[in-house]
């Protein structure tokens, strides 16, 4: 069972399998770098339902049953499932997973959701309480824009570090069943909050939640980059990757030559108007279960820190004068048992 | 480590003890007959903060910090904090819990989430993946109103159908130190939705999903409700209750002479206005870190199956026309090891 590794790290003891994976986007997302490696793509972001929230419920759902077909597995052999998604009660999960009869653990991690679900997961796994559990989650660009900003008919000009919230949805299946990737170890991450109060600034407001758990897993490990070729976060942008670079360097490490954030894969922002890049639980969600674990089980990456940040505010706490809390979980995911 | 017990329930190997718990409340439940076992009561709802959100957070913080002073614990002992609410983004648990610099796990199961939190807890605990976790949650009436139905100000009626949401948090403290009260076992529930739309009356809406859990439980444990004195739900209310007793007596099973509910229990429902009994997170959350865990350490209590139950739907759904979800979530807590 995953024992603790320093103060905040716990490490596997049986590096459980990431069997089954998919990735599930929309328009957008099928015109940036990421389109090859996603499962599902349909052009059309109403997904062929009536409301925007029933079309990222549509996503999870049809994430989690192409990650079960593409291990050949049917829901009912699920032991868990841990979701979660950034819409108010976190609706996406609730109504898109209903169906399923699988035990569910609600999740509300902002975007860090992906990297909480599976570290959970993992952890389930590692320590037998599940021979298989699933993680997903989800966001929408239309849902949360008129949730957390404007309706979108309101027109609202984007300032240049706003991000744009990805369409699509990502679901991982964990087993003991041995095949690569395998999940090494994870890091929970602890509630950072350094004043930031610009809701379309939510890099600068996540980078100091990264900075915290990633210092953290390097020392509980004793290790550092360079034991890494790839440390990827979530949705930090180009501003909130700048501000992380800095961090780090601070702290005695340069990341810049190994790290990538998923918010700024997903999108081309030469030809794509994203503005700081992509964001959103979909965000990392989609790179993570389709490029990034792909090339893990290919070979073609080796050792991975998935490492997703999420804003924990809510419109109701920006407007009464708070600032944004962020968070970070870290998930080590190797080509290597 | 936890093993699973038939397809649902996890049993745990070292029953970890419940080592500190607290209570906090306002003026309504200090009239009522759970009074005398909660630790803080504040006749001041705001608990001297400048919104219903902000004392909602107080609430969580003085909660968690009450437990940790009632077991002499500091907050950096606890490996890690398991914590969720019913406000949109969770933003009682992410603001109330970020000082605490304690890894944070972010949670939504809506009223299930003390036995969601709880659960979880004992289960890291038990794997030895933290040696103290702590689970909380709250509820507050003025900010769950406000944000589920109506603003205060316009004075909308209530149905008879309708429950008071519980102004209150609960919190408790999970260790490998021996002492009573232990976690047994827990059974995670899955997502049931039998097509209740009713707003207010979401007794009925829960009352499959507690039916569902507690009939997997007693199948995979082999026991029926003879074997514990107290079969205890989350904020059913009257109503609810009424629906699971039949439910449960179509299964083979009257829990009718062993089974409460917080809901009834928080509120003197012949002297005070709430009618069909509490709810919120708080609801259980009180009852259950005051009253129950007092009377399982003293032993007056000494085989409770706690069962806190979730409607999983939004405003948002609602408007959409969409059902009601439910999920419920059980932890069997014993005087005994």
């Amino acid at each position: 069972m995953a024992r603790r590794t320093g103060k905040y790290t716990l490490t596997m003891e049986n590096s459980p399998s990431v069997i089954g994976f998919a990735a599930v986007a929309s328009k957008k997302e099928s015109e940036g770098p990421m389109a090859r490696y996603i499962d599902i793509l349909n052009d059309d972001s109403t997904f062929g339902e009536k409301t925007w929230e029933k079309a990222e419920s549509r996503m999870q759902k049809d994430a989690v049953n192409k990650a079960l077909d593409k291990c050949s597995m049917a829901a009912s052999q699920l032991d868990c499932i841990f979701a979660g998604d950034l819409l108010n009660q976190c609706i996406s999960s609730n109504y898109g997973l209903r169906e399923l009869g699988v035990p569910f653990v609600g999740l509300y991690g902002a975007c860090s959701t992906m990297a909480e679900s599976l570290a959970l997961a993992s952890l389930f796994v590692d320590c037998s309480m599940a021979q298989h559990a699933a993680a997903v989650t989800s966001s929408h660009f239309c849902s949360a824009e008129r949730q957390f900003r404007f309706p979108l008919e309101y027109g609202g000009q984007r300032p240049p570090t706003a991000q744009w919230t990805v369409t699509g949805a990502g679901a991982a299946v964990l087993s003991k069943a041995s095949m690569p990737p395998y999940v090494k170890a994870v890091c929970l991450g602890t509630i950072e909050d350094l004043g930031i109060t610009d809701l379309n600034n939510m890099g600068a407001a996540m980078a100091p939640a990264a900075h915290s758990t990633l210092t953290k897993f390097f020392a509980d490990t004793n290790t550092n980059q360079n034991n890494y070729d790839l440390i990827v976060t979530g949705d930090l942008g180009a501003i909130g990757t700048e501000l992380l670079y800095g961090l780090m360097r601070e702290s005695g490490y340069d990341i810049s030559t190994v790290h990538n954030d998923c918010g700024l894969m997903i999108y081309d922002r030469d030809r794509q108007d994203v503005h700081a890049g992509g964001s959103g639980c979909g965000c990392s969600a989609v790179v993570l279960c389709s490029y990034i674990l792909q090339s893990l089980r290919e070979g073609t990456l080796n050792n991975v820190l998935f490492m997703a940040t999420g804003a924990l505010m809510s419109p109701t706490s920006v407007q009464q004068g708070e600032s944004i809390p962020g968070i970070a979980h870290l998930v080590h995911i190797s080509s290597q048992p």
